[in-house]
């Protein structure tokens, strides 16, 4: 079930088949997932897609690669995105994230849940000593 | 502004003085923060919630100190937990978290927002490869 | 901090008037919250606003009206209102919620978030005996 | 799978029938999409439902047709209903979205979510100049 | 579809057996589902949830058992849990939930979240007579 | 309150600089709204940022330029993003938005708001015909 047509041959379009390069070779695998295959009705809408993960997530910076899935993960299931909770623990496993990571991983998703409708329930007022602005 | 009253002398009642005790040994600080200030209006409550915390939060396990922090900011963000923000945000500073790393982890946030809103306005189909059911 | 200017003299408009005696009259007080006030920037929002939730929350129906304010209270907390978990809030102490029961409420709604986002985390599969469809 | 037993013959109800019959009339299609056979299993909420989806969508109004189906997939995006994003942006296209339009949408929505989270992240003030109230 | 695989042969492990066991017991019923079955994958994440589960769901207090499940179903459709919302309305009508009465929950659930969404689009501010911090 | 310290002088880093001379340019005045003067904090995140709600907010495209500030409402209202309910409400006024067209946004809203928690309650299965994937 979905709200678009993904294309029945995305490669025949150019620009499609520049950003299908691009995961190939970045991601170092000819698997496409269905992100990118939906994506595809609209070029613009999958360039600057693909740019932006690509950047955030597949350039060495301040946060190591594994960090980085976590937090998509944990926002993902925050937000209740099943496809993205699928691939991007998928993602995760593939950069090594142990059964044990795993498990405190949704136990901490699950203990700031738990907190954040708490301190909502409550309205706790914020401390004056959080803030930085 | 607070749904409920938190004690004027919370510490008059030994199993809140015996939490905050706690708190100040594990944190190895005197600062009582307005979370468990609030929670103490129910002392059920606020031991099960900190022994929770403690627990997830303050015993060495597989995922660093900041790494889970930085977990708990991104889950309550996607939440709209706005004390939980401001508190964590505190606490990961405290244990080490760079500006640049701040703003790193709110590129993340911000993108797996983006692509969770993507794949469900799309409702993409999960692959079947993502699955470990 | 709001985004439209509520009204200074909303009843002088004799539909806003309406509204606001009948909210006086229903929940016998003079007390008008700004929730009516601000809505009666608009008289059609304001009516059909108040109309349902009259006929939902005020009239006698197979739920009790303590139990109703605490549902409602639970929506709000994980929609994530301030103002609405502020006013129901109220409203269920009004209506006899001891703090005993509040605390309850919130330690079975912050349960349920925390099991939410685990289920979400696994992504389970539903039980078919659970189907009903 | 559902949560609710849709009747096996649901316009044997009159007042499921009566409220059929005026999707069928201003709908101008014989087609009763499952939202409306699942709520006929309570006459009062398939009632009070249709009539205000009747009165702000199908009604002409100062937004027109197909924006407001629009503003619906991204209130329902938001919120993660897959049911609804799928039937809206069904309504959508029949009203004429074009496929270059949708995209524009999403990326819209997409946006949107990641300034929100962002906004969320940082706990930014609002500016006074905003303030109507 | 799911993101960890669950064990074949749970009930090998004693500790999870154990749990499965107090789940029959408390419960009087032989059927597992599958929630525990998949949080076997970790047997600390299954103790401790469980052990929640059962302190705060099935303990006597304030609040009667069909309340407390049906506060379970109101947090869970807002966090857009479609699993939480199926076990927890199966829960719910074991204990006695009526059609009528899961028709009025849904119209309590639908109320909130319409006057949610317009206290969050107005940003009324709350009435100082809420404050009770 | 905030989590980060915005820049006592942004503009004296050229590429802060650089954004607020296109923002003053873009939207022909010469105020910064506080979100932009707090993700000053990280050039980066401030360009990129600015560069798509440029690309995407402010350059002619299949939707006028009402519609796209409603859309980011809607959004942001599910979202519960305060700041950017004020900030986008401001700027639909600014491009035309009347108090009736205002409230009308807020009541779709609402009714998306109320449908999207009935189909969840629900779970109501969707109709083949909606599937375009």
């Amino acid at each position: 079930m979905s709200t678009v047509s993904p294309p029945v041959d995305p490669e025949s379009d150019p620009r499609v088949r520049a950003v299908f390069d691009d995961i190939r070779v970045t991601r170092q695998t000819d698997f496409i997932n269905n992100m990118w295959r939906y994506l595809a009705f609209d070029p613009d809408l999958l360039e600057q897609t693909w740019r932006d993960v690509k950047r955030i997530m597949a350039t060495p910076s301040t946060l190591d690669p594994l960090t980085k899935e976590m937090l998509y993960i944990a926002v993902s299931v925050a937000n209740g995105c099943g496809y993205c909770v699928h691939s991007h623990s998928a993602a995760a496993r593939a950069k090594g994230m142990s059964p044990q990571q795993h498990a405190e991983l949704m136990s901490i998703v699950a203990l700031a849940a738990r907190t954040n409708h708490l301190a909502t329930a409550l309205q706790v007022p914020v401390d004056p000593v959080f803030d930085r602005g």
